[in-house]
Order: C-alpha cells, then sequence, then structure tokens
C-alpha cells in the first residue's frame, strides 16, 4: 500500500527527526539495515529532503572479513556519492580492560566514532538503521533482564543527535527493498552465535512467538514500547520534579528523608531511589536493589544499613544516607565493568 | 532457608491480605496450588490465625473425570474439618452463548460462585491458589497480547476481596511441601493442551525462558509486575483526577476537550481516552484503538471521524465526542463477546 520511503518519511514526520535544514551523517556497517537506511535518505536528499554530510563506518575488528565490509562501505558511498569516513577499534581488548560485554563495549566505541565523525563533518544528526524487528527484539531482552518502563520502552525514534527512521519498518521490509533496487548487503555471521542473548531472541525466540501467538508480535512489542516511552517521560518527569524537595547532598553522598519519601507515590519514589543509587555508587543498579532500599525505608527489616556495589546506604534517624564506598584496590579493574546504559 | 509457611505468612504480611479477624473462604479446585493453600491456612488458622469458613469448588463441567475432583475437595474439607460447598457450571454453553473464552468464562463463573458462597459463610475475604507461575504467564501473556502497564502489572495479591497469599511461591515450592506433608492432589489433563496460549507459555516458552535467559526469568518478570502495579496506580490516579476537567457527558455519550486533551501529558490521555472508549462503546478496546482516538484529536489524517467497536468518534470542532452505535442486530449474538477484564 505504501511504499518503503512513504513510511520511512511518515515516521521521519511523526517523530520530528529532522527537518530539511539538518545535516545527516549515517552510520553504516554494510548490513541490510544501515544499506538501506543510506539509500532512502540519499533518495529523500535528491528530493529536497536534509542533506547527508557522508557515511561513517566503524571496523570493529571482530570478524577476519571485517575489512570487506569496510570496503563495501566504501563502494557504496563512491555509488551515492557521499563522502566516507571509516576508523577501526579493538572492542575486544576494549571490552577485557573495562570488564563490559562484547556488545556494550562495540556499542560505546560506535556512537563516540559517531559523535567525532559528526562534529568534523558538521553533521546536526546521525541516522543509525534500528528497525521495528531490534525494537522487538530490544523490549524481549529488557523484560527478560528486569526492567521498569523506562527499558521496556525500548530503542527511541530520536535520542539527543541520534535518529532512527526506519523504526517503524521491519528487517524483512528493508530486504524486499533492497532487492528490489538491485542493491546488495553484507551479512554478518556473527548475528548467528546464539550465546549472544540478542541473536537468540532474533534467530529463536521471536520466530517461535510469531509462530505461536501470532504474526503481530513484533507490532505488538513496538507498540507497547511507545506506550513505556510516554509512562516513562511522565515518571521520570514527576521525579525530577519531587527528587527536589526530598534529596540533599550529604558530604561526598546524598541522604533522603523517609518521612517524605513514604509520602510520594511507590512509583517515583523507586525513581528517586534509583537515581540516587546511580548516582553514588556509579555502577550498575538492578530492581533489587531498589527494592532492597525501599525496603531498608519502610524499616521492615531488622538491618540499619545495607550495602551495594560501590555504596553503603544507611537510615540514620530520619533520613536514608548514601555513601559512596572506596573500592578494593584487588578488584580496581572490574570498576569500569558497568554496563553502559546508551540507548 | 524459611519454610514454606513462612514465606506464605510473609507474603500476607506485606501486602497486608488479611488479619487474625478475618473470616477466610477458600477457593478449590484440587490442583496442587489450591490444596497447599487450604493445607497452609488451615494451619495458620490453628495458629491464632484468621478462621477458615470452608472450601468451595465449582465444577466446570469441562472433562469427564470432572467429578472425581469434586470428590477429592469434598473429601480433603473432611480431613481438615472445614465445612464444603460446591456446585456445577456449563462453562462451555455459557462460553458459546457469550461469544468469550472458555477459559473467560470459566474465570468469570467461577468468580461470582466464590462471592456467592463468600456471602453464605459470612467470609471477609476469598483466599486463591495463584503463584509466582500464574504471575510470569499471565506477564508474558499479556506482553505477548498488548497491554500497558496495568495489564503487565499482572495478577493483583489482593483485589476487593480477593487474596492470593501464594503469589510469591512457585508451583515447584507447592508441590515440594504437598510431597513432604504427603497430602495428594489432582493433575488436571487440561493443562496440557498446548492450544490454549496459557498452557503453551506455561509448558514451552517458560521452560525455554528459564533454559537459554537463566532460572531468575520467573522472578524477574514476577518483580516487574510489581513495579508496573505501582506505575498503573500512578497514572490510573492521575488519569481520574484530570478526567473531572476534560470529560463531559454528551447526549448519551462522552464529549473530551482537545485542546486540555493535548495539554495533558500523553501517558494520561492514553487512559483518560480508554476509558471514555470503555465506557461509551463497552466492548474490548485495544491499544490501537486508543492510538486511532489519539491520532484523530491531534488531527494528523484526513479524517473527521472514526468507527470503532459499538462506538463513533467524531472530531467536532474543539471537541471529540464518543457515541454508541446501535449494534447490527444481525451480530447482537456476539454483542456480549467482549472478553471479561476480571483479573
Amino acid at each position: 500500500l505504501f511504499s518503503f520511503s512513504d513510511r520511512v518519511r511518515r515516521t521521519i514526520r511523526e517523530h520530528e527527526l529532522f527537518s530539511s535544514r539538518d545535516r545527516i551523517l549515517i552510520g553504516i556497517s554494510g548490513g541490510a539495515d544501515s544499506t538501506a537506511l543510506a539509500c532512502v535518505l540519499a533518495d529523500l536528499a535528491l528530493e529536497g529532503g536534509p542533506a547527508i554530510v557522508g557515511l561513517a563506518h566503524l571496523d570493529h575488528r571482530l570478524r577476519p572479513d571485517a575489512a570487506d565490509d569496510a570496503r563495501f562501505c566504501s563502494e557504496l558511498a563512491r555509488a551515492l556519492g557521499l563522502p566516507f569516513d571509516a576508523e577501526e577499534a579493538d572492542v575486544r581488548t576494549d571490552a577485557q580492560q573495562s570488564g563490559a560485554s562484547i556488545e556494550d563495549a562495540a556499542r560505546r566505541i560506535r556512537y563516540r566514532f559517531l559523535e567525532r565523525i559528526a562534529e568534523r563533518r558538521q553533521a546536526s544528526r546521525i541516522a543509525v538503521g534500528h528497525t521495528r524487528d531490534d525494537q522487538a527484539e530490544t523490549v524481549l531482552l529488557r523484560l527478560l533482564r528486569g526492567s521498569s518502563a523506562a527499558g521496556l520502552a525500548g530503542i527511541y525514534p530520536r535520542a539527543g543527535a541520534v535518529v532512527r527512521p526506519l523504526l517503524d519498518v521491519t528487517r524483512a521490509d528493508v530486504e524486499a527493498y533492497l532487492r528490489e533496487r538491485g542493491v546488495a548487503w553484507r551479512e554478518d555471521p556473527t548475528n548467528r552465535d546464539l550465546t549472544i542473548p540478542r541473536n537468540r531472541i532474533r534467530h529463536e525466540l521471536l520466530p517461535y512467538l510469531i509462530q505461536h501467538f501470532g504474526v503481530g508480535v513484533p507490532d505488538v512489542l513496538a507498540r507497547q514500547a511507545a506506550i513505556f516511552r510516554d509512562d516513562a517521560e511522565l515518571i521520570e518527569g514527576l521525579a525530577t520534579e519531587l527528587a527536589s524537595g526530598l534529596v540533599l547532598q550529604e558530604g561526598r553522598g546524598l541522604a533522603i528523608d523517609i518521612a517524605r519519601l513514604a509520602d510520594t507515590p511507590r512509583a517515583v519514589a523507586r525513581r528517586i531511589v534509583l537515581r540516587a543509587l546511580r548516582e553514588v555508587g556509579k555502577r550498575f543498579v538492578g530492581l533489587a536493589h531498589v527494592e532492597a532500599v525501599l525496603e531498608l525505608a519502610r524499616g521492615g527489616g531488622l538491618s540499619q544499613a545495607i550495602d551495594l556495589p560501590g555504596q553503603r546506604v544507611e537510615r540514620r534517624g530520619d533520613r536514608l544516607v548514601f555513601t559512596a564506598v572506596e573500592p578494593d584496590p584487588a578488584r580496581q579493574g572490574r570498576r569500569r565493568g558497568r554496563p553502559v546504559t546508551q540507548r
């Protein structure tokens, strides 16, 4: 009914991803998604859409044939008449040193690279190729790891300068579009490694859900992500508003007024505690950590203090006090191992 | 570490399910969950907990051996020294006539039966045997069908007079407890019918998730349900508060002020529209229906009106007007076919 580029245009309009005055850098891996993104945005540019300032490719050095991907992207840029930037990064070493997963390290390095190139090329937006399949996978991944509305909100159509014009089309749409245009793409064989949770979701769980619970499952998950985006915005906004009267600086840590926390709707109290934990501990904070602190605030347990990664939380009279704890020097190497929460 | 009955006691205390002055009716199917519930609550009663006024069993007449279940429950009641009430209901015929699924019809009839017996026996609470496994299954079922926070909140520990003391223990805990006490239970062979979505989740999807994403998955899902309960409470509360200034009676329907709806946080606007649609149309309303109305309010599409099940929604000047539409008499039989949303 609607062409691929019509649907991309609709996503751009609906989420106000950019205007015709923007200058766009496109992140490209050589896979079907980003290849289609480059083609469709290049078309829009010719029709008076925003200018494309170039394609940018990061070689993660994770596969022996990674150089072929870079060559493919370079040729695509030439075919589209666009500038091309490429860099190599040693993701594996970075992940080992930082204690992060390969996936998290790659994502962090990639976005930093894109931001650097965007600045150099004076781009106002960075377009990346996430599709609705990525969205459905992300929602399932977050659900299985445990997440609140902010996590189930999934991938945002726009986050800062980063925009995702393919977020309402599927991977199948992308491949059909490329085949129709006669454009080739590169397959990443590591996508087939099922020990990576996202790949297991992509190649096993989602196909199973589609087979037994309906072809509409990815759509349903993406629609829920949009609803959770709005819920998260509301609740996080209330948390920001209410935290100002509740949370006080206390030495090098923070203190929260227990009586006023108890008067706050629990959904908001949970976010206020989560933020305090993140600010003081500078580590990954899970839902169970937040619940433990809320339980301490209620005074339900016998304990007057709990030790959490990077910090200690104590009940002192009418206040909860969050104090950073110096990491054990022997474990210093793992200190940077907190997952990157960039979306 | 903690015994089964300690953990049940903790759930009762944490969610304030009942006090020692309450009088409890227990819904019993003869399955492991409700059998364990009867045993553990009978123990608590002996230790000064609330009085048990009896066991109540509804024979759904869905299986040839249903009478054996009733006999088992009757014997259990006698062994525990408790009064026993049983009734039969023709669930299949009711489902056919109402257009509801067997599962929905059975649930509706069962809770009505329990309320009736509770009144007769002067019970202040109705205890039912849902476990954390039921909770995890419910969260997945709602997610796959599409739901907002209110749906992902899953099964409530307490809803009106209905309380669920087993909501923090697993089905495996329940069976271990019964084996240890030497108490038998009845297996329901229809639980194995994988064409029923809940059974497919129970016997196929959840075991798969536990195998590949960790034994903690049911716990993670249950913990998220608790978070969504709080989120839903907050957002639904705001919707109630803000709706009073936004939604007006209009003939036999409702009208919503478009400008004021636009000024409402979208998370809240979505709930206000959902409630208006439910009130006027008296049918099942899905997330897609709500989005269509919000799109109409934004004036994004060309249309000035949309037809939804049981109603028409029109843009009239600065208002959205919701009007009930008489059902086509030829389809009258399906009119009662809206899913029951009782939890």
